[in-house]
């Protein structure tokens, strides 16, 4: 905890969208509604081979910032990475777009890989099974609250916030917080790569979910219900919808549940005691 | 053309959402922003395990209608069913979530089900190779044109139609237009499963893509880009956003792109030679 307590303690923002960087997004000439040209910002999605140790996993679309986390964050959600695993060194090559992930440990996943699962999130090679086999060892952590008055606020600073998703649109954004501040908000062209690249800095730096609040631009299926349990945060917040499952599967572990946040309102499915109203 | 010409004649909705289907949402108990107690609809979202002849190829997540479509689509998607390819029979077991596709000839996709790839679109189960493998043997037609006014007629139709997303939020829409007609419209939590059902149904009603538009609620992504080239329609429309690839893939073959398309907005990023902006 002191890693992460001292992360939130400081309130600064330790990962944010990067609009500025000309790798991400490109300028494409088009015409208008009235038939005039004009230039627009578009987000880029490239091809990103992921690998772990010797073993070809997966090839992710990604708008390719922050490799080394996607790759961590993948192998640690499917289960193909322990939290007791030490990872030796992660090699990442711009020009292939490959990135390796190297571990002390012999992994043991290819019976993973034969199982195959397509989520309404949308996640490609997450397997159903790992995610739930994760989440049977893993509980939510009875504490954690939000205070309707922060959420607000938060979400009012993530909507303004400075992102690929305001230059470019078209990218889906993941946000960890804790209390009303901003620890990380991470963008991507796959809403699967970007909750990735946030678990994989968390599994990097030691940061727990305890306390934290998980928000989402996308839809609280049962997908993203179980990988916000699985990385042991208390709350999910999105400004989507819900799925029957995802509030089913969140109500049976304790997550609380909160979507359609859009302006000044929301609707708390799940967990609202850790929702605080105030006077 | 005989089917299709006629289909597109008659004027009619062949598939359209079922708001009314209680087996596709569910009531749910909540808080709203006021802490008051509030009943809200929220679309259901079901395991379906696809099976080819013997094989079990993958499970989705689906709202669970049209399990038919759903299969032939996302074999025909995947290469796995070919054009040539006899379908002697489709079982659907509603209880354990199954349904085989029976085909005369002796499938061959083992190998394809080696391959993996993440796509932005997040079609799970998608193999990139096989879908640029469609690519190569399919080109769109030159012909197809959009009128602007046509197109926004269109759009308010398709928005303001009775619909799981008006009825209950978190679930994606996408719609097969002939002219300013809707011909199929359909519904998924998954995105590509809703894409999948289309392409299921114009497979086994031999309805051709030629001079169709396609309209997505989701983002004009490669994944969606090379579906829809694959599937013979010579245009896209979104009222999401691009991904640069995107706009790329569409140029190199000719599909007409056209997203951000809200109200009487949109941008074209590709294939201008289609859209009649008129007087």
């Amino acid at each position: 905890m002191g890693d992460d307590a001292s992360v939130g303690g400081r309130g600064m923002i330790l990962l944010k969208p990067d609009p500025e960087n000309e790798r991400l997004t490109r300028k494409v000439e088009g015409l208008n509604e009235r038939g005039e040209s004009q230039e627009v910002r578009v987000v880029e999605e490239r091809a990103l081979t992921l690998y772990l140790n010797s073993q070809e996993v997966v090839t992710a679309m990604t708008v390719g910032d922050y490799p080394d986390l996607l790759a961590v964050g993948y192998f640690r959600n499917q289960g193909m990475l322990q939290e007791s695993d030490e990872i030796r060194g992660i090699d990442y090559d711009e020009d292939l777009g490959v990135v390796v992930v190297r571990t002390a440990r012999e992994t043991d996943y290819e019976e993973r890989l034969k199982r195959k699962i397509r989520t309404s999130g949308c996640a490609e090679g997450t397997a159903f099974g790992d995610l739930m086999e994760g989440l049977e060892s893993k509980s939510v952590s009875e504490g954690g609250s939000v205070r309707v008055e922060d959420l607000l606020v938060l979400l009012k600073n993530i909507n303004t916030m400075p992102s690929l998703y305001l230059l470019a649109g078209g990218i889906h954004g993941c946000v960890l917080c804790e209390g009303r501040e901003v620890l990380l908000y991470v963008e991507d062209v796959g809403r699967h790569n970007a909750v990735d690249k946030i678990s994989g800095y968390m599994r990097m730096h030691g940061l727990s979910g305890e306390g934290k609040l998980f928000f989402t631009t996308g839809r609280l299926t049962s997908e993203m219900v179980i990988k916000t349990i699985a990385m042991g945060i208390p709350i999910l917040v999105s400004r989507s919808g819900f799925t029957a499952y995802g509030v089913q599967i969140a109500r049976e572990h304790g997550l609380t549940l909160i979507g359609r946040a859009k302006g000044k309102r929301f609707m708390v499915l799940s967990g609202e005691e850790r929702v605080d109203y105030g006077g």
